[in-house]
Parts: structure tokens; C-alpha cells; sequence
């Protein structure tokens, strides 16, 4: 069993998941893989990642055959993949390993560009730009509610997960940290929703430009339903950064 | 007459020069431009960027019709422009504004990347991959020779040159910085001869990692030919990042 660390610009993806007659990420690795291994391999990542959204740490589970060693493996299909995916790292896992249900956490960022120039064709792509003033101090405040666990029914799109789900997460990291020509918001949990990044920033944003209050954000955590929360921050400014697992997982390098 | 100070991806360009049946800059721009204005319209680029190099600081004179503000021009260009084209500014010129001959001086940044994840996505369309150690001190003597007036012969085309043209060319800034991830060289004349950065970027990157000796700059600063040159680095790390010119060219501000 193979692990593959996946660095994508999802800008000309549809999403990670495989769909037919569309370009998705998944559909392009398990092509690489199937030319490589001349059989069908199917990837499991760690969660789709959204139309649009970029990584660089998505993992993903293969099972291909005992012949290929994980670095021939990326070699071969970083030869063969399409400029826009490129394979950090491959490492050899326990059989029992799996993407998804074995990840003790993820950790995402979202890139907000506070002037003009995030407009421009080298920033555009993985930047939502944002020139209305932002109240800094609100981001901080607002970020400080997320920590600890909570349900985050606010801000998960209605019906995505199954009902018996509480929809709560544990967040371990949640901040909002100042780069040139703007803002990163780097936050890491358990486990996300489907657009829960997304709307956590986009209501963040609101509050700090006046638009709502700062105690909203602590409101919307004890909501039952996502009513009152603000519209998704665009998904073009979201990376998928990281996918932690349990050590023991990983077998000892050859 | 108007300047337009471009930023372009130039991945997808043939680069900036128009061309029957290719997409180049300038014929992007000249046809948002003839879509504003309802008559054709030309651009007049500082000068030419090879198919790949990027801008964030191209020089273009356009002559529009009267009623056309720079402000309103510029928001109207990036409304139709396409994603990997944009218009940083817009500024009012004196009549005898030229865009190539009345530049006084032009910058230049090469990006080599020193870490193999300069292959990721994000960051291959931009620099060049350079694993192959490198001698820090030897680029830094290598630039410190291009200071001055020289001829440039050794480092362009040849033929691209008129005949009696005597390749020199004054260059004020040559200087290597180190940067998160890998290297910058960037240099600033008067003028550039085609594909001048590349060879001078190509040949130091050898000298660095002992595949030439050092002194090989300064003696091919008075060679006759281009017989002696390394090849000439990738387009696609390169960058022009300004023009300059004389302050009384600009109007002021509305």
C-alpha cells in the first residue's frame, strides 16, 4: 500500500472526486496509474477537495503492484502526470492504512488579498481579493472563538452529511496571520464539512468589514442550522495543506 | 496618448508580439482595445517578451479616442481582458511619448529554483528547477563583472541586431538574492538585446555549478561572437518587471 502527497492547482479541476465526461483529479491519477500498472488502481484521498480548491498535501491511498517502490512510483508519475498535479512524496504504508478514515487531522489555509495587485494573473488564481478595509482585531477575535470543539452545523452546506451526524469538529489551530499584500487564515481540525472553510472565512470577512457582529461567529456555534450564516468565501483562495496520520501507519523506509 | 502598465502570465501567450493565428499579448490587448474604442487601436509595447516570460510591468502607448480617462480605460481593459493579462495602471502621456524609445532603462528578474518543489504547480510555470548544487560566491562574482557598459554580443542572437549596432548596452543593477525556496538574479539597463537575460542567466548557472570557470563572463564581455556562450535558460522564469522613463513624459494627474 502506497501513500501519494499530491500538490494540485485546482483552477482547471472539477474537484477532486472522479465524475464522468469532467476533468477531476482523481480521474487524471487513476489514468497515470492505470498506464503505469496496466490494470485499473483507484485513488483514495483523505476528502474531496471542491472545484477550484487547490492542494498541497492532499493524500491519497493506492494499492498498486509489489514491483513498483514508492519513489520509482512518484518518479514515474510525475513523468506522466499534466503540469497541473505534481506528486510531493510517496511513501510505503501498513496494509491497514486509509486515507480517509486513518487521518487524525487536516489542515487548510485560505489566502485573502487586501490590494489591488491580488488581482493580477500570478495571484489571481489562489487569492479572493478583498479591498474593503478589514478590522484586524475582529479576525483575531473571531478566529479565537473556533478553537476547542464544536457542532459547526452553521457552516456546513444542509444535507451533506448523513443525519445521525453531530456535526462537531475539534478545532486545534485557527489564525489569521499577515503576509505581503494580505492575509492567511491557517486552520487545522479533526475533521472539516463540505464548505466549511469556506464559510467560516466568509463570515469571519463580514464581521471585519462591519457588516455583522463579532459574536455572531459565536452564535452561529451553537445554531442548528447554517440560516444565518454568510455566503462561502470564493473557492479559488483554499488549499488543502496537510493530512496528519499516526506514525506507526508509515512503514520504515527501504 | 495613454501607457498601460501591464502584468501577464505569459504561459499561454506566443509572447508579446502579434501574429497571424497565435495568441500573443499585444494582439489580446489590441483587440479589447479596437472592442472599447470601435476602431482599431494599436499597442506599442516597450519591447518584445519572447513566447513564456511574464510581466508584471510591461510599457504600453496606446492612442485613444479624447473621451477615454486613464483610470476608466484601465477598469474597462480588465473587464474584458482575459485572466492571465491586467492592467496595473494607466497614465496620461505627453504627445511624444514613445514606449520603446523613450525608455531610459528596463528590469529584469530570472527565478531559479533551488528545491525540487519548485516543481509543484505552483511555482514551475515561474521558476527554473536548478537541483545540481550551486556556488553561491561564483554567481555573485559573475554578476559583479556585468556592471558597466559592455558590448553584449556573446549574449544575444546573433543576427537579431542591425548590422552597425555595436551591442552595448549599460547595466546598472546585477545582482543575485537569495529568497525562501531558491535564488533571484535581477538586473537593470538601459537597454537588453534579445535573449540577453537567458544567456547571461544560462552561462552563470554553469560557471556556479563548476562547469565553466568564473572568469569565462568576463572574457565573453569582449568576445566578438556567440560562439562561447551556454545555453540560454528557459523563458518561463523570467520576468520584466519595469520600464523606466523620464518623469516630465507623464502628465499630472487629473
Amino acid at each position: 500500500m502506497l501513500q501519494l502527497v499530491l500538490h494540485y492547482d485546482g483552477t482547471n479541476f472539477s474537484g477532486w472526486q472522479r465524475q464522468p465526461d469532467r476533468r477531476t483529479v482523481q480521474g487524471v491519477l487513476e489514468s497515470a496509474l492505470g498506464r503505469l500498472c496496466a490494470e485499473p488502481v483507484s485513488a483514495l484521498g483523505s476528502g474531496r477537495t471542491d472545484a477550484g480548491v487547490h492542494a498541497r498535501g492532499q493524500s491519497v491511498g493506492v494499492r498498486v503492484p509489489e514491483k513498483w517502490e514508492p519513489a520509482s512510483m512518484r518518479r514515474a508519475l510525475n513523468a506522466l502526470l499534466p503540469d497541473d498535479v505534481w506528486v510531493a512524496d510517496a511513501n510505503a504504508m501498513r496494509d491497514d492504512f486509509h486515507a480517509r478514515y486513518s487521518a487524525t487531522a487536516r489542515g487548510y489555509s485560505y489566502y485573502v488579498g487586501t490590494e489591488e495587485e491580488a488581482m493580477s494573473p500570478f495571484r489571481r488564481r489562489t487569492e479572493w481579493g478583498v479591498l474593503r478595509p478589514l478590522e484586524r482585531e475582529s479576525l483575531d477575535r473571531a478566529a479565537a472563538f473556533l478553537h476547542g470543539e464544536h457542532s459547526f452545523r452553521a457552516f456546513a452546506v444542509r444535507g451533506t452529511a448523513p443525519p445521525e451526524d453531530d456535526h462537531r469538529c475539534e478545532i486545534r489551530r485557527a489564525e489569521w496571520r499577515t503576509r505581503p499584500g494580505g492575509l492567511v487564515f491557517e486552520i487545522e481540525a479533526n475533521r472539516f464539512l463540505h464548505h466549511m472553510v469556506r464559510f467560516l472565512v466568509g463570515t469571519m470577512i463580514e464581521a471585519a468589514q462591519g457588516r455583522r457582529p463579532v459574536a455572531d461567529l459565536e452564535a452561529l456555534l451553537v445554531a442548528s442550522d447554517n440560516d444565518e450564516v454568510s455566503s462561502p468565501a470564493p473557492a479559488h483562495a483554499l488549499f488543502l495543506d496537510r493530512v496528519r496520520y499516526p506514525a506507526d501507519l508509515y512503514l520504515p523506509k527501504a
